[in-house]
């Protein structure tokens, strides 16, 4: 088997091992495609090596076929398509015993925390698999675990059907969120100053703006008759963008923070208070999540063909990086050679 | 009559006018007391000055009694006992359509945008009167206002028997918040760096810390087990508080936004986001809180006399503005005459 891994800053080598067998409870996924997302990027640029203990194969937005099953595993069998939903928690923590053990207070996120998926054969916990229906492309498929977080960033908004939603960022996740806010009944308008990622939005159907050259409030003020969008979408991690979200919120409408901000950053909070708004937090996803993002992939609502730019094979996965990081690419897939269908 | 009118930062002059009739769905209130708040303090200082039209008869918590009843207004009588719900809404914009009344896009607030309670009588629009029960009396019913702003805080948190709430802010509405918590069922923590405001609030029951002498998130993370605190209401406007809301908050835990803060303040949003926490802001008060705060004054759950610091004839109005910004006082009500039960 070829395994990626991440050594330090900007270092991923191929290496070739034996292929070890699934251990008890757990099933041997030979990988199709494994995605690459903004945090394995800031992985690879070496800023989290404070968590990642190396070397580490990471990845976790992935699809494959079931290549073994090992003992004490019911219910799956070769051959089977499958995701998986990259989230260990413990059970047993506060956040846990309430319910939330999607953040889990000592959450393994797999691919970070535990080895991930950027190899040809994983061996991973049988529980964290998630069913693909065969007429889904494998290649679509490794786009679950981005919707999933649209999803559940979309649940967590509350939003409706009739809703106007406005999105900071047009990255992958800007972009799904988009697609299924639309999907929900919303109208959305996609903000972002990149004209490359605005022209991919446009031609995926959303009226998009560049904040550096409208006046975003009074636009939105335009587009929503004086009351302001129901719900903003946080997704940019840009200092501006925080300030400006809460500026076209309507009265007790709500901004979803999706982005990562490592700092702290001005909140205009005399605004959450005159219009009585609603900050939430949303972090990754729920098994329902999961499974609608599926239903999602395998209708057809997802244009993943527009979002996917580019598929790097495993050997050259350090390109598959570069790309990302040079802008020009969406989304970027490594081929780990598991698409035999 | 009396009036008290604010004239510019610092003056407020004590002037003696004929007294108008209520006009048509008026009434006349001879006003009993009225207690002073932090806004007006901001008003004297002279820093409302852009929003106030001067000479300004300022004030909006109050309690009194019907001197007369102006034409076309129903089921109103003279002697009966009142309060007034400030908040003159247009009816006509987004919010307002809505059902956001209370926070209407172009809310006048009686006392600071018209005419207020600082005089010895006052015509007010009838729909604005809220009735206080005859065996509640007038000084406590002056804290009507500020209790409907704490019993909205508290539902607006969506707080429930058995929570754990951290107040940052031991004034008076951080103290009245603390008491609406705690007859809702939870236990309380109040943050407040000033030893005269903790020793005000340990007199009323409530574990206090001085956030300069503990490390708050242990604390919290002690007293609930590792969770986080349930609720955490900001009232005291500091910029660490900001901070610090969010690190005690547990797994969507909500952070209530009461205070004003006239800058954008740095909030922890990489917390908000991995903790999945909720952020809301707060203001003023529905219809509904206004009644429920009558009833918990006429029930004696608010300790109201442990609150109103001082009592201050009219005539002497302007040392019930500087009592107040000694710091010396929590609550100083002004003796407008009207009460002769
Ligand atoms: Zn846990
Ligand atoms: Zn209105």
């Amino acid at each position: 088997m070829l395994s990626a891994c991440y050594t330090g800053a900007r270092t991923i080598d191929v290496r070739a091992t034996r292929t070890p067998p699934p251990g008890p409870e757990e099933v041997q996924i030979r990988v199709a495609y494994t995605g690459i997302c903004g945090t394995d990027l800031h992985i690879f640029h070496g800023a989290m090596d404070g968590r990642v203990t190396r070397p580490a194969v990471i990845g976790h937005e992935m699809s494959g076929t079931i290549a073994q099953v090992g003992a004490d595993v019911t219910g799956r069998h070769v051959g089977e398509p499958v995701t998986v939903m990259p989230l260990a928690w413990d059970g047993d923590c506060p956040a846990c015993r309430a319910g939330h053990e999607h953040i889990c207070q000592n959450l393994d996120f797999v691919g970070i925390d535990s080895p991930g998926a950027l190899q040809t054969h994983w061996n991973v916990r049988a529980d964290l698999l998630v069913s693909l229906p065969s007429g889904l492309p494998l290649q679509h498929a490794a786009l679950v675990e981005p919707v999933a977080v649209a999803v559940h960033d979309v649940r967590r908004s509350r939003l409706t059907a009739g809703d106007k939603a406005v999105v900071f960022g047009g990255g992958p996740i800007g972009v799904l969120i988009s697609v299924v806010a639309r999907h929900t009944g919303a109208e959305v308008l996609l903000v972002e100053p990149d004209p490359a990622r605005r022209a991919t939005a446009g031609a995926l159907g959303f009226p998009t703006a560049d904040p550096a050259a409208v006046d975003l409030v009074q636009q939105v003020d335009q587009w929503t008759d004086r009351a302001g969008a129901d719900v903003v979408f946080e997704v940019s991690g840009a200092p501006k963008a925080v300030l400006a979200a809460t500026g076209v919120a309507r009265v007790r409408g709500t901004v979803v923070v999706v982005a990562i901000h490592p700092q702290p950053r001005k909140v205009d909070l005399q605004r959450v208070f005159w219009r009585e708004l609603r900050l939430v937090g949303a972090r990754v996803y729920q098994r329902a999540d999961f499974e609608r993002a599926v239903e999602l992939l395998a209708g057809d609502v997802i244009p993943a063909d527009g979002i996917i730019s580019r598929v790097t094979p495993l050997t050259e996965v350090a390109s598959a990086f570069t790309a990302l990081e040079s802008g020009e690419a969406m989304k970027v897939l490594v081929d780990c050679g598991g698409d035999v269908r």
